[in-house]
């Protein structure tokens, strides 16, 4: 049980980003009739951005969401010209790493022009319809190529449970209530929504045996992840302290940090994570913009009455008044046989990233306190989200405690860890009374089997 | 002491890469003079590559260094079109990415060019001696910005040493001899020769004190190692077998991967050295290549009897009986006091690559082994390169024991660990009887006091 923590709490303290604002407002309306269908992650009031081409078409380009629609930003950024600075340039780009480059300022101006044009009664319909494409008929791909992966260990039920598997007398480790815990991950095999994912072969050591073999890893997990975006970008030797932390907060997908526990295991000590993580991480290929989750940000989770307070460089009021985020994530399952007999994904766990013991701003000033460089493009993972409950984990390991409780399927599979042909898939939604309900879309991926050894 | 274990050698294993040929003839002499002055590092033989512009110029160009001097590639890539593929496109560029995207056969091409042009004799002296800069008056950069870098621990004395003083109980870690251990490092920080570092700020727990507090490093370090350049690059999914992995190695420079030891001490548990690491990463700004350096291929170090067999994927006998390095490396110190009174740097270890626990060729194969892809431009680290002796160690940390035996120089100077004002450099240099020296020039870094704490 977890009491809250009281921190100084100033009455001027604000937050220094933007506030709520008529973006924001429930009662507007697209003349993209899809975007208030009520089931839709993408009403007028998301505008997640990405990457697109329409099937059979070449070049890929920056697009808006809306509904089941795409808008096709490029088409239409010299139309933006005198309202968003570099409109042209950026909006052209074949990423948005450009205009993640750019400040907070230029990317609301850009959700303000969009929400405009966008909006019922909009005099600019006729002219954006024909820039309008069909998602299902879209192919996405990374919205940007990030120059760092960060991945953080942001739940502390996830250190906790996983701890326990690791090291049953110390599940949580003495610097965990004072260190946002973070490794780098590798950029190169992030992929978006939809790739498949090969089952890596690595070193591992299996139960009973002394030495290791390598071969297909026997213990694959999905982690249910949050990603955070970076934008505008420091100097070797700045930091960033946590009050401007938000200033560098491009937007949030959904991640799934596949990993194989068993090549973990096996090479973790003493420097991390590596081959268990590299071979693959997946993102949700729509960007939702901090402007989007401005109405869903909540209080930091509250700590236990005996947690340290986090030192001066972590704490800030605003940030512990306005710097969580209460977006719900859930992870989904659908094996092959549920596939063939036309079931549907069965859920594996639902947590919302309310409960991270760090929010996003500590994250920021912890990963710049020491003078590393921030790169607009760059990706933090939030780690494995998990809650309370035995409904709320965020992974397999977690699930099936370390794979020695099987988790059954309404279909009548069993699961200790994934299998090949299975499809694991992350959805995440953001609602609250009073304001649009927003998602994130899907990040999917399925399992390929491993390659025979030696290829 | 360690003896050699016998792998299997099969008369019929060949280095499946290019032997040595007569661009490493020690006879073949420069009309550029300096580049016969036996101290030098860039004889004719060698012809390492770099990013670099003459003082007060605007762009940085490539170019390659012989003697004192740099030729500007980008300057006479049109001659070199005939000889070398995509010569315009790739030397042009403002980074050696896109020569390193390339195969070997076209890097073979440029050096074989390169040697004719730079010979003694060659028809072209007159035409390329406007494009020769006195490397005195030139400015270097990095010569990539690596998408990825991995620093491997691949120095068995070192990982001994350093895990004595983090573990006396399990100094080696069961892993150790059947896993290559790496971790990903930040990217973003990488600096060429000659940048200040900036003692970072941190979270650490001074002796003596149960909770952390956030200020300067105490326990500032070097690291010495080798750094190695990809190239080619793989797609996900794709793994290189240790008998290809040499067609990836482009090159090598000398790494100084600057590490806060009280801060890594208190973050790095569970997953790896984080902010410790991250502030600063020093590189050499020539990169030698891998053909300039095959005289200098030795047998992979020999294990102790009892050691295990590399596991098949990291084990071919071409690697076992050429795939280790026999390049001499050292680390210099020169603190505010020995620079004010002008005496020069002392040396503080000397060790060679040729003793590394795991080659090249296996960290490649090991990297890629779960289908993790390799990126032209990405960097690994070998990890910190110690040897068997007290004046062959590369770091402070084992220097002194973790501080507790403080080094005295010669001026009376002592040091447990880097001070402000120090200069660290690292030095490396292959020579062997019938083959004409190479060097790598130098890889240096001043540490300028922290900032004050919350800037």
């Amino acid at each position: 049980m977890r009491h809250c923590r009281a921190f100084p709490k100033h009455p001027e303290s604000v937050v220094t980003d933007s506030p709520i604002d008529e973006t924001h407002a429930p009662e507007r309306r697209s003349w993209v009739a899809s975007a208030h269908d009520p089931r839709t992650d993408f009403p007028l009031q998301n505008l997640p951005l990405g990457v697109f081409r329409p099937k059979g078409a070449a070049e890929f380009r920056i697009g808006v969401a809306i509904g089941d629609r795409i808008l096709d930003l490029a088409a239409i950024a010299t139309q933006l010209a005198d309202e968003v600075d570099s409109a042209v340039t950026v909006l052209t780009a074949p990423s948005l790493g450009p205009l993640m480059a750019l400040q907070p300022s230029a990317w609301r101006a850009l959700r303000r022009a969009l929400v405009q044009r966008l909006e019922a009664g909009s005099p600019h319909q006729s002219a954006l319809e024909p820039f309008l494409f069909s998602m299902a008929d879209a192919e996405m791909r990374l919205p940007v190529r990030p120059g760092g992966f960060i991945d953080f260990f942001a739940s502390i039920q996830h250190a906790t449970n996983a701890g326990r598997l690791f090291r049953p007398n110390a599940p949580l480790l003495p610097n965990y209530k004072h260190v946002p815990i973070a490794y780098n991950g590798r950029a190169s095999t992030i992929r978006a929504d939809g790739a498949d994912i090969r089952r890596p072969n690595g070193q591992r050591r299996r139960e009973g045996e002394e030495t290791p073999s390598f071969g297909p890893s026997l213990r694959l997990d999905y982690e249910m992840e949050l990603g955070i975006f970076l934008g505008g970008g420091t100097a070797v030797g700045e930091t960033v302290t946590i009050d401007a932390a938000w200033q560098h907060i491009f937007g949030f997908c959904l991640l799934n940090d596949w990993s194989a526990r068993d090549i973990q295991a096996w090479e973790y000590q003493p420097l991390g994570p590596f081959l268990g993580k590299s071979f693959a991480t997946s993102v949700s290929p729509w960007i939702v913009t901090a402007e989007a989750l401005k109405p869903f940000r909540v209080p930091a989770a509250a700590r236990a009455a005996d947690d340290p307070a986090p030192l001066p460089y972590l704490l800030d009021p605003a940030d512990q008044a306005m710097g969580g985020l209460d977006i719900t994530l859930s992870a989904w399952l659908r094996t092959a046989a549920m596939a063939a007999a036309g079931h549907p994904a069965e859920r594996l766990g639902t947590a919302s990233a309310a409960g991270l013991y760090w929010t996003p701003a500590q994250m920021v000033a912890h990963q710049t306190s020491n003078g590393c460089s921030l790169e607009a493009g760059d990706l933090y993972g939030t780690g494995t989200i998990s809650g309370d409950g035995p409904d709320s984990l965020g992974s397999l390991l977690e699930i099936t405690r370390g794979g020695s409780e099987p988790k059954t399927l309404a279909n009548g599979d069993s699961r200790r860890f994934l299998e090949d042909g299975d499809e694991l898939s992350l959805t995440g939604r953001c609602e609250k009374p009073g304001f649009a309900s927003l998602g994130f879309g899907t990040c999917r991926g399925t399992v390929l089997p491993a390659l025979p050894v030696g290829t």
